[in-house]
């Protein structure tokens, strides 16, 4: 019996909970299907569809689609010969919130059961240098706050995914190393929980995006995929055969702290020579300090700030700082040529705010990667830059409410 | 219709295809056993085990076990209340040809269907300045011999298993880099086919370390695994949840040409800072080589005795050439680290020539390994050394033959 949330249910048949998620994922990537496919998709036998459908349905999680004249299929008329229902997810079964941790915020969404956004909330703070209590009660609040701008009931929110940067054990939640908290390993999904009574699902910020981008970006063509992500660190997430890969102990897909120069740059985790000493928005910031005696850091309100300040430096003309967004283009460029090595991916999707920045990081990277094409000749997978806002973690959260809260 | 292979089958219904290999899976991996265990394993209906495993019985693939007084269970006899008939690999169905190609020379090995090793043959040729053509004739020649010295007849060979250093497309077999081939890509399945008249597998060569501690090693006990391998390269093979990782094209787990140093130490690929410039055994001579002007690899007939007697001079004191192994040591242990950030695997394997060198690169090693950690904490995977010989390729190409051989 599961007695980690606050909200535990019976015991389940392991079987029949099994079938159930395989009904629910076929819907949701899918939808609207009718019956006989996901029997195909999944492999189950027809009665059981039948069975686990009738359930879904009868507990207003999945609904009848209206479909009318929609890629010639009707509800309940005769097509190819007999009539076919077609399901989809019902959107308004329930709501999923979405957060995520960063240095200096904490952001938290409201999306109904299919990942449209129905309210937002953020909370500006200095997360990073806050006791972990304080972290807690923030979020919690964060997350009141969102339930109440959106005008639901509490009730009716089926689970929180929470996205913390760092090397976060799934589905434990406990955080054993992230830029926001002193002691490791912090066991933050229970302390979350213990808080807001709400069931909470606590995953690395990276792999948040790639759930997002498997249920409502490439995943809906590539079943293998992996991002990349850049802002105050750098993260990765990584997608085989339509499953996000966790690793043996869910702490799977880590990026930023593998070592690109042995003994090279300092990093903020206090090792030396991690990518992310390179490439992230502290280390670029970092670099250029010596342009002007920090003053590009000093003289902003966040971080943030800095870093379009020096882009619009670096696109303006400021050879000195274009150089130092070159230097952290051409790392990325290669960090990202190992990962294709060793894990091979059809498509590397770039992520996060730093698909925001100078001209002379995306031509480096380009370039980088084109180099590593030429001295092993090999196919290369292709790169998609998507910027998208913040709302891609939020979606990514509710994903992870919806992978896991459903069943 | 499979028209690449010199022994074309007519094509089958891919949905029993797959039953039958997953039936043929669990009597490999839980042989002895019972068909109502391979229909929970397997998910598959009663009704389609008891057929297939009719067919495979017929076949003479796989025999009822002689299983008089083993644990508990009796062939026909009541056992908890019912008779059991016990299933396994026929190891005498036919036999499977593991090659491997290195640069000085290429073994072949023929086994049964359960691995155990028929007979061998070694071929020394400097096979990493030879012609392609040259290449396919001298394995070919190679593998004929191995089979005229077991006494076996081709015919009742299944497939031959072939193990290449380097960048491998899986299942096309083409050679997209290697050090020991010219031309990108070569076609070597297609060449070599064409010349031995049998179904051959090609992959490279780490991968096929992965398969046969999948079958015979490690894999009893863990269901994910990573293997790295260093003699004249660096390679690495993964296994996840019982299925080697191939990545989306095929060319997935290289971990050799990875870059632990921008800009650093030329690799025999033509590029600089990949893993393998500095802990490969090339590199090591190479490093060395200072000490005596070259004469560490000069004096010795091949790249393996030059590397015997430099880790005896390490083990003897020579102070510089233990600082070589250390470094390498080290260098390892920050790849392997980087390794288990990405992959998070539950057990690291060390294999190949180099799981014998010098004391100072395995306490290098563990440092790097211990270091990592303690700048992270997390739970690190357990570090295993299989200082096995020549056979564990052999049997991992005989692994892959029977992975892919008999459906």
């Amino acid at each position: 019996m599961d007695t980690r949330g606050p909200s535990p249910r019976p015991a389940a048949d392991p079987v029949r909970q099994a079938s159930r998620k395989r009904v629910i994922d076929i819907i949701r990537e899918r939808g609207p299907v009718a019956r006989v496919e996901i029997t195909d998709h999944t492999g189950l036998s027809p009665a059981t569809v039948t069975s686990v459908t009738a359930d879904l349905l009868d507990e207003g999680l999945i609904r009848l689609a209206d479909v009318h004249g929609a890629a010639g299929e009707t509800v309940g008329q005769p097509s190819r010969g007999r009539p076919r229902t077609l399901l989809e997810i019902e959107p308004d079964a329930g709501f999923a919130i979405g957060v995520k941790l960063s240095l200096d915020q904490i952001s938290a969404t409201l999306t109904n059961m299919s990942g449209e956004i129905i309210g937002t909330d953020l909370t500006q703070a200095p997360i990073d240098t806050m006791e972990t209590a304080d972290i807690v009660r923030t979020t919690a609040d964060c997350i009141r706050a969102v339930v109440t701008k959106s005008g639901v009931e509490t009730g009716d929110v089926k689970g929180v995914g929470v996205g913390v940067p760092g090397y976060v054990g799934y589905p434990e939640g406990d955080v054993h190393w992230s830029p926001l908290f002193d002691a490791s390993p912090t066991p933050f999904r229970a302390l979350l929980e213990a808080e807001i009574g709400l069931r909470a699902h606590v995953d690395n910020d990276a792999n948040l995006i790639a759930l997002a981008e498997k249920w409502f970006g490439v995943g809906r063509h590539h079943s293998s995929f992996l991002v990349v992500t850049v802002e105050h660190g750098v993260g990765m997430g990584l997608v085989v055969d339509n499953r996000l890969y966790r690793g043996s102990r869910g702490l799977g897909a880590e990026f930023g702290h593998t070592k690109l120069v042995v003994g090279g740059a300092l990093c903020r985790c206090g090792q030396r020579g991690c990518i992310e000493a390179y490439v992230s928005d502290y280390a670029i910031v970092r670099e250029a300090s010596i342009f002007d005696g920090g003053a590009a850091a000093a003289g902003h309100r966040s971080m943030r700030d800095a870093m379009d300040a020096l882009i619009a430096r670096a696109d303006g003309g400021d050879a000195n700082v274009a150089a130092v967004f070159r230097r952290a283009g051409q790392y990325l460029g290669i960090g990202i040529a190992n990962l294709v090595d060793v894990l091979d991916p059809a498509v590397v999707i770039l992520s996060g705010a730093r698909t925001h920045s100078a001209k002379a990081f995306f031509s480096a990277l380009q370039g980088a990667l084109g180099d590593a094409n030429e001295a092993m000749p090999r196919p290369m997978p292709s790169l998609e830059i998507h910027p998208w806002g913040d709302e891609i973690w939020a979606r990514g959260a509710a994903a992870l409410v919806l992978d896991e809260g459903l069943v």
